[in-house]
């Protein structure tokens, strides 16, 4: 018999799912509107009419046999719950597993994880990171997540919240992240602060393509089109995610020296600029990371995208099978 | 019958021994000067003779059952070798548990560990980190060590290299530690790095006790000094000490980020400072941690002294009598 599971990635605009056949990776996905704004219920609600969608569209599919979701803000040890994740207004705390066996009415495993340990469990098994046994996981997008893959499980600390990678800081007096630490990797990294940052930088550069690209606005910067123009020859872009790829540079340089894992994968949005951030990146790591510890230090892009979160959430559900 | 094992700290200067039995602790212990300017062979011997010494003071101990080493540099990942201890001439890479196998004539299970993890352990089984199944270890020395204890066990990485701490940056303009990083925790409270920025914060202040106290040359300041003259409320003093506290808070703060382990134990000489360097380290270290990480972050000061490492190798050698 085939055995089935369903992998969710819960994010703040929208909901993949995933059906996940054991040996042959997404047989079938689809997506809805989380409408967050709605609250908790109605989330609790869409996750269960995606996933019922799922089962219908297989007409031969008795039954899956676990359900795995990848979300947002701290998740509880046990994998049930998860606290306060960012742009879920009045979502506090919410037993994630519970509503959807009820929702569902399916007494079957629902195992929840922090989205960025999702995504790099996804890495792991599916993804760039299917080599290493361990390595780090970047994810530069809005904010700046990550993961510890250690020995092909999640890393997650004493309470469950290890990888934030985000909040190293790589300067005590830098600027502010969004969690108010001072240089965090985020501060610079973070979309808006990469774009705010270019925004500055190429004020007075007139010749940057990015004031045509931006429609003379400079607020309308993305990192898209930092990297388009980085690709087109603009110097002004090419500066800028260079100093972004310096400081990523810095903070990993600081997580091998304590972590001692010397495979670093980077996905997520951001990291379409490729080399334009990753080479500064790998250079400035090399020089923070002791001596001892540089053999076989290595930076690689995540190949997977969208799907790794996905991907990690129906490996926790598979695992939940054989508990 | 009683199970014995030897525990050993390799240091630069010294060699400490402690004949420890299951339950009881260190039952009988000495020290031999480690001469390692005399090159690798002399130091084995050295340990060697310092194993015997126990055993020919324990008139009825019968048989030790297994050896535990912390030494400096990097261990093989399979515990058996040293590389490149700093400050030890002329040792590249040695066996040290057959090079004591053969030059005791004891067939019998010798575990070598990185110093630094050592004492983690040995403050996990034996001293401040009894209460916690993690923590993170400081060791303020002439360098500054770390280690991570998790779930009881050290965290040794994908190589054994882990815990790094004093070689995470703060800083990425900072000054340079001993390994070349720019900004890292060593390069403000490791003993020379310290002692040297006492020296020029106090230069201009003549009114500081430390004038005094270094014989009106502040080259010879120690870290002792300074906590002396903090103790007799000197100002200067105080103000470096501090100086030196927020930068480990900085370097604690990126660590709970990353690791999601809210203990921290800080040993080593210069730990001896206490308060005046903790008390600010705890005030910045929470500024760092990112608010969902913060509940029941701590700085803990360990007690065991220098003990520590080598409880923690007899530890590591009482488990490799279980394997």
């Amino acid at each position: 018999m085939q055995h089935y599971v369903v992998g969710v990635d819960l994010g703040g605009t929208s909901i993949k799912f995933g059906l996940v056949a054991a040996g042959e990776g997404i047989v079938y996905q689809t997506s809805l509107p989380t409408d967050a704004e709605q609250g908790p219920d109605h989330v609790v609600t869409q996750i269960c009419n995606g996933i019922r969608l799922l089962i219908d569209a297989v007409p031969d599919l008795s039954q899956i046999e676990a359900i795995g979701i990848g979300a947002p803000g701290a998740v509880s040890w046990d994998r049930t719950s998860v606290s306060a994740p960012p742009n879920f207004p009045g979502w506090e705390n919410l037993n994630l597993s519970k509503a959807l066996q009820s929702g569902l009415g399916m007494n079957i495993p629902v195992v929840v994880e922090n989205d960025a340990n999702a995504a790099g469990l996804g890495s792991s098994f599916y993804g760039a990171g299917r080599p290493f046994d361990s390595f780090i996981m970047v994810t530069l997008g809005t904010g700046v997540g990550g993961a510890i893959i250690y020995n092909n499980q999640i890393f997650r600390g004493a309470t469950g919240g290890a990888g934030e990678l985000g909040h190293i800081s790589v300067d005590y007096e830098g600027p502010l992240d969004r969690a108010g630490v001072a240089g965090a990797a985020e501060a610079y990294l973070g979309q808006r602060f990469l774009s705010r940052h270019a925004r500055y930088q190429l004020l007075n550069r007139k010749d940057s393509l990015l004031h045509q690209m931006a429609d003379e606005d400079l607020l309308n910067i993305t990192p898209k089109m930092l990297h388009e123009a980085a690709l087109a020859g603009d110097a002004g872009a090419q500066e800028v995610l260079a100093w972004a790829g310096h400081k990523l540079g810095v903070m990993l340089g600081s997580a091998i020296n304590l972590l001692d894992i010397r495979k670093v994968i980077v996905g997520g949005g951001v990291s379409a600029a490729g080399d334009f951030i990753l080479g500064p990146a790998r250079d400035t790591m090399m020089r923070f990371v002791m001596p001892g510890l540089r053999d076989g230090v290595e930076i690689i892009l995540e190949t997977l995208g969208n799907e790794a979160g996905l991907l990690g959430a129906a490996h926790l559900a598979f695992q939940a099978t054989l508990d």
